[in-house]
């Protein structure tokens, strides 16, 4: 993609963003952004064929900066805790901007039949990438050998839960999230340094096998 | 509400089911609703103020269904896996056959916004409920003490969880939901028979600690 292709793909974007925020979500049409952005019909679904698209875009653009952050964040130290710590908070800062309609989008990209859900195939690239941030996360830690295959999707399972739960928080700058991530962070890094103890680590094991069984 | 009226109030509500099932859930209006059901409009309002409503008593429904087949199942045992097991399948059963507009509800009841979502005040009743059924999951069992209080919450939002896997579940007659379940609950309950050992109770009264404080 070339230069002005690349700016007029993010102008249909940041308009479509700022619609999402002073019209809403649904009541945003494909036209409207087109209008408002001073491009042709043609050219706004050039670049994104749907309002999904662009729920998808800013998903893609999210985990982007989550990783940035969260790699700087990490850079000098070992200690999963606060490896841990950084990229959920790295994400929530990412998600920030977009609260207001945190509902909104659960509207839209949850249902399982929504071509954006974060589960489904169309997120696929955008979730492996958000899947690698919390690779990142256990990497140079003293997470056992076991448990570092599946690890890094488990984490960003709880991150998903950690974004719901923002969706939900009404308090002034979501704060009780960044207690939430505060308070797990450590505990999930105790939890994980239980799982060598030679009575915790067979369940462990099951539910690794667990969540094997359970792949579509 | 009299007999009659049980039954019309009855009548609006399984129309409507039978409407979102065949037509989708944001295609059906009170409306078409209530011209099905052969009522007029103003008796369908005066039953259910909107669709968020239906859905809310659909909620209710499954909840007394849930209830009263997970109190016969857990009758004749203390084990802590097979009573939570009975109760999550039990939940399940009385969800199964809505499974197909399971994403029409995610949209409708999820966002805080709404009316009617699992956290909100307007199911509050509800979701006292729903926790009652798992005081009695724990009720007679060995879970420790100082995990009481908090524990039928916790397994509520577990089951939470199950329904949103659930709703994501696309195998037939959803069995891997099923088979989550039956591997989830042994696991929950060894787990929590491991929090009396010396070394992760302090683990667990750090989390229990977590959880009061990110009360809003």
């Amino acid at each position: 993609m070339d230069n002005k292709s690349m700016q007029t793909k993010d102008l249909v974007l940041q308009t479509a963003l700022g619609m999402f925020r002073s019209k809403g979500f649904t009541k945003t049409t494909m036209r409207g952004i087109a209008a408002e952005a001073g491009v042709s019909l043609g050219s706004a679904y050039y670049y994104f064929a749907s309002k999904d698209e662009l729920v998808l875009e800013l998903y893609r653009e999210s985990v982007g900066e989550q990783r940035a952050a969260a790699s700087a964040a990490m850079a000098d130290t070992t200690g999963l805790a606060v490896r841990l710590k950084a990229a959920l908070h790295a994400g929530v800062d990412a998600l920030t901007p977009y609260h207001h309609f945190g509902g909104a989008f659960i509207s839209s990209a949850l249902p399982p039949q929504s071509a954006v859900n974060p589960f489904g195939e169309a997120s696929g690239k955008a979730r492996e990438d958000a899947i690698a941030i919390f690779a990142e996360v256990i990497e140079g830690t003293k997470v056992p050998v076991f448990l570092r295959a599946q690890l890094p999707e488990l984490l960003w399972l709880g991150y998903m839960g950690v974004v719901l739960f923002w969706v939900y928080d009404r308090s002034e700058d979501q704060r009780r999230t960044r207690t939430l991530i505060d308070g797990a962070s450590p505990l999930i890094a105790k939890l994980l340094s239980f799982s060598r103890l030679p009575v915790v680590r067979p369940l462990v094991e099951e539910a690794l096998a667990l969540k094997v069984r359970l792949r579509p």
